[in-house]
């Protein structure tokens, strides 16, 4: 080391950063160093990366060149390490909220989530503004539609549970493929809808959960079936002993569990390209990406198939799959849902989110799954959970979003346009402000991001990488040798500039309720052939995806994204907001007040598979 | 990677470690491999751990010798990380104390320690027992001393700082060349020590530590002297803008502060050997080490010069030398003392540590200083200080002991003969109860607490280390070298470590109330000629000094050490006491009952440069 001295960066004080809208802050664009890469490519990029010594050259040089080295590790940063983004209980008040107790049985949460409902939530109903045409009108089932479907008796869960089975079976064969699920187990699914049907029969359901499918994402733990995180070994290693805590308080509500859905192998890429079970297709055009780690738990709602699916986000992986295909993603504050069986495939960045293909729906499993286990609260959580009051959104007044032009503008051009359009609406529509603001190293966040996740994920894995080698994808093998390359210097300081990105984002987050931005900087593209049987190596669409998710993972921030239209070829685009911690009511009014005022909704091409 | 498959060392499940005494857990000798080095050999050395490639194989050699590799890097746990060793306020009570608001002024907390005090705690009687004719009689200065002495008029604090002074440059001198301060400005003091005369004369002393004075670590940030941590370079680098939250508060209640106590260069080794300031030398042998990294300020207490001085204790650098020097080391819980302007060398395992004269100095000080920060409370810490009621002491019945015999015995002849003599003695004496216990993976915490610390430490210099390599000396530079190599894997085992075995010593501290252990593995060695200049490399040693030391860092648990007697060359021993969170008068009465018993006190061979 005392042969050559590298070049330090040195980061200002966060009391001189300036955030506003002139700052001279520069934002410093992602300019990833890698090719694409499948196939034999990969198997060679492997076996470089694995010798011994030439290995860790080569780690040394891609670091170098993707300004890590500059970025992080030769840094001169005045932070001391924030080590888990854990929030103290919020003092700033939501508007228009229901605040329930966090230790409430989940049915009573779910009680207390459908009197915050709209009037209309239930009905067909849509909000057309501008005069414009509604070019479609389409409606996935939603959980109350469901229920009014059961109390009705028009249909019974074991009815839905067979059709559900049938689509499935048709989903999994040619055509069309889609690699929705890892695992479903049809016996299983039909005893849980009939023991559902009775409780229905006797007019006693348990709540409006009672009998409604839910897909869970395979990182989280759900019997019968073995958790495999989308590999084909973990669950050898660590067998499935019980269900996670939210998968519980979902049964507890009377939720049709109805089976592991399709992610990225170990959630180490965002394309959802498994080479073991196939890669999740989007219901939009199956020759797309369905976005990933959750990439079949936004698949599968966007298809219709069930209204809502559980995923886990660590890096944007409930957040973009879900605006890829078109559905509602959110990721609640770090601490907010208890992570008890879930993979430990990192301890501080990743959280169980909802996919759901309305923010009510969002809702209701979000009040059935939140709240930390009593024995175990974590300190500084709220005791209390707020639940958006929807049927006064509309009234809410004085919400001030901040944004980010240089970041919120770095996407394509029909992302660019889309959010900013829809932006312009809320502000039109709501009388809503945009504040103007800088949010500095973006990119160095993302960097540290990178290395916090991946060194948790090595250090996690570590006993089990080595003898299951040969059974990884190649994406993901790669994905370990750069994780297992960090020093832990490199980990510190990356601890350090979150604790620095913390108190800036709180910093803007004083002046504004949420941040809002793109929820990706692409929309989906094309699954390539070639990478089907190795997976894929695309570094640079990956951080293209994964632009404006990394404050909710690496800061704990809630964050929320919600559909506001399409692209050229039709693929859906989602608008992002991130708030204050513990502020997911207010992130959901707003989800809402864009979810009402969509200009037109256009369906997933196999969104119908449900009602053959 | 995929080369070899390297052997998996795995950790049971916490809940299936027997920690009983005849648990079949093994007890794993510390088995460093390092030979001791000096002068050229340390040059050679470093010169082939900086060469680039070559470096990085020495010490992926170096670390795997060191059972690094076996057993923090390949290893299966099932632990998460626990990053900062911070407790939740502690509900069982402890006895016989006195209750106190942390947020209330020094003087006033100083106020209620006094009335803590045994009433003859200002007297020279001596308690013998057991017929055993006291071999010396001696007694320091202690802080009621000069209190009585300034309040009858005897002597004001401006004499005392004369003679002060004139001691000290006595110290510096041949033959002495003690090595006890790194800087101290005769001006400041006889400043201070006027206005604390004027004080005294006006009938209005702020409190009992008005004119008394205290010596400050050169890790501490402390007006008008720069904060160098014993290198020739930092201070340039880090200028020392205002004084630490500790020493604020000993100004308020008006100690005088007399110096910056010299210390192992950066905190990176126990023998206080620096090679920019000379060796501190210990007062009852000049020609052996002080220990460290606390050097000085174990010293200067046991010369008699101050009857207080302040340490900061990251690896047991407050105890060590307190146990070396012959003095009382507290050391407090992890964040019960604030950390603010303390030069950040690392972040979760350092901490401020009072070393004293007497158990009662240690609390009057403990008192002076302890308390969070009212705006910065860190969540978790209590908002009552409980002080011990130490004329109570003797009346405390029920004490349980938990001893691990074979780490209790693993240290010098003489040291387990005296301190198992001490523990008897304290048995009989007082009818407390000693429980045999098993504390598994020790010698694993020490290597997972030198793994984190050297991370962190890398981590606080990374951006200083190049530019100032030439300015280190030999043994902080291969310090430093070889804290670069861990990767973050290892920093975050470390971490999955520190939650195991927090999880095992909370287990053995439900049934026992305090742990008890010699404080340090062997008593001071000689300081040879060759280690001078460059400073020393002796890894054994260092490892028999530090062997039970880790717990109060690595699980920020509290202890204290306590004089119980000496080796057959008359070299101080000390006895340790590590408790349950938040603890710490409990631990000072169980020093104070030791203190009470001891059989015999020899002074220093310098104790007395202060009455010359």
């Amino acid at each position: 080391m005392g042969f050559f001295k590298p070049k330090v960066t040195v980061y200002k004080p966060v009391k001189d950063v300036d955030l506003g809208p002139y700052s001279t802050e520069h934002y410093l664009q992602a300019n990833v160093k890698a090719p694409r890469m499948t196939g034999i490519l990969i198997k060679i990029f492997i076996a470089i990366m694995e010798f011994p010594i030439i290995g860790t050259l080569v780690l040394f040089i891609l670091k170098g060149n993707n300004l890590i080295h500059d970025l992080i590790t030769n840094v001169d940063l005045q932070e001391s390490p924030l080590y888990v983004p854990l929030h103290h209980s919020e003092d700033k008040k939501e508007k228009e909220v229901k605040s329930i107790d966090s230790s409430s049985s989940p049915p009573e949460k779910v009680q207390l989530a459908i009197h915050c409902l709209p009037e209309s939530s239930s009905s067909e109903e849509e909000e057309t503004i501008d005069g414009i045409e509604q070019q479609h009108s389409f409606s996935r089932w939603t959980i109350m539609d469901y229920y009014k479907a059961y109390s009705s008796g028009n249909t019974t869960p074991s009815m839905v549970a067979e059709r559900f089975i049938a689509a499935i079976n048709e989903s999994v064969k040619p055509p069309l493929q889609m690699g929705f699920f890892i695992d479903y187990n049809p016996d299983d699914i039909l005893r849980q809808a009939n023991e559902s049907t009775l409780r229905h029969k006797a007019g006693k359901p348990i709540s409006v959960l009672d009998g409604v499918p839910v897909a869970i994402k395979d990182e989280i733990d759900c019997l019968p079936y073995p958790t495999t995180g989308g590999t084909k070994w973990l669950h050898k290693e660590r067998p499935c002993e019980d269900d996670a805590c939210c998968v519980k308080r979902l049964r507890l509500c009377g939720a049709v569990i109805v089976g592991k859905t399709n992610m990225h192998e170990l959630g180490s890429g965002t394309s959802g390209i498994n080479p073991h079970y196939g890669p999740a297709r989007n219901p939009y055009n199956r020759t797309k990406i369905a976005g990933g780690s959750s990439s079949g738990s936004a698949a599968v709602v966007s298809a219709g198939l069930c209204p809502v699916a559980l995923g886990v986000d660590g890096g944007g992986s409930v957040r973009m799959p879900a605006a890829l295909c078109g559905v509602v993603g959110l990721k609640p504050t770090f601490a907010r849902i208890p992570h008890d069986g879930v993979l430990p495939l990192n301890w501080t960045v990743g959280m169980v989110g909802i996919l759901a293909g309305t923010v009510e729906d969002s809702m209701i499993v979000y009040a059935a799954i939140s709240g930390e286990i009593p024995s175990d609260k974590p300190s500084g959580t709220p005791s209390k959970i707020n639940l958006p009051l929807l049927s006064m959104t509309k009234s809410i007044s004085g919400i001030k979003l901040a944004k980010y032009g240089k970041w919120f503008d770095d996407c394509s051009d029909d992302v660019k346009l889309c959010c900013s359009q829809a932006l312009l609406k809320l502000q039109n529509h709501y009388n809503w402000k945009t504040l103007d603001v800088t949010i500095p190293e973006i990119e160095v966040m993302r960097l540290a991001h990178y290395t916090t996740i991946g060194s948790e994920c090595s250090a996690s894995l570590c006993s089990l990488r080595e003898k299951n080698l040969a059974e990884f994808g190649g994406d993901a093998r790669v994905a370990l040798s750069i994780y297992s390359s960090f020093s832990s210097l490199e980990y510190l300081n990356a601890q350090r500039i979150r604790n620095r990105q913390l108190q800036l984002h709180m910093k803007i987050l004083a002046e504004a309720d949420v941040i809002v931005s793109p929820t990706t900087g692409v929309t989906a593209y094309s699954i390539q052939d070639d990478a089907l049987k190795t997976g894929e190596l695309d570094y640079i669409n990956g951080a293209a995806l994964v632009r404006y998710s990394i404050a909710g993972n690496f800061l704990g921030l809630p964050a929320v994204t919600v559909p506001v239209g399409y692209d050229k070829l039709g693929l859906p685009i989602g608008l992002q907001f991130i708030g204050r911690p513990w502020s997911e009511a207010t992130l959901m009014h707003l989800a809402f007040a864009v979810q009402a005022i969509s200009l037109y909704k256009k369906p997933a091409q196999y969104y119908d598979l449900l009602r053959r």
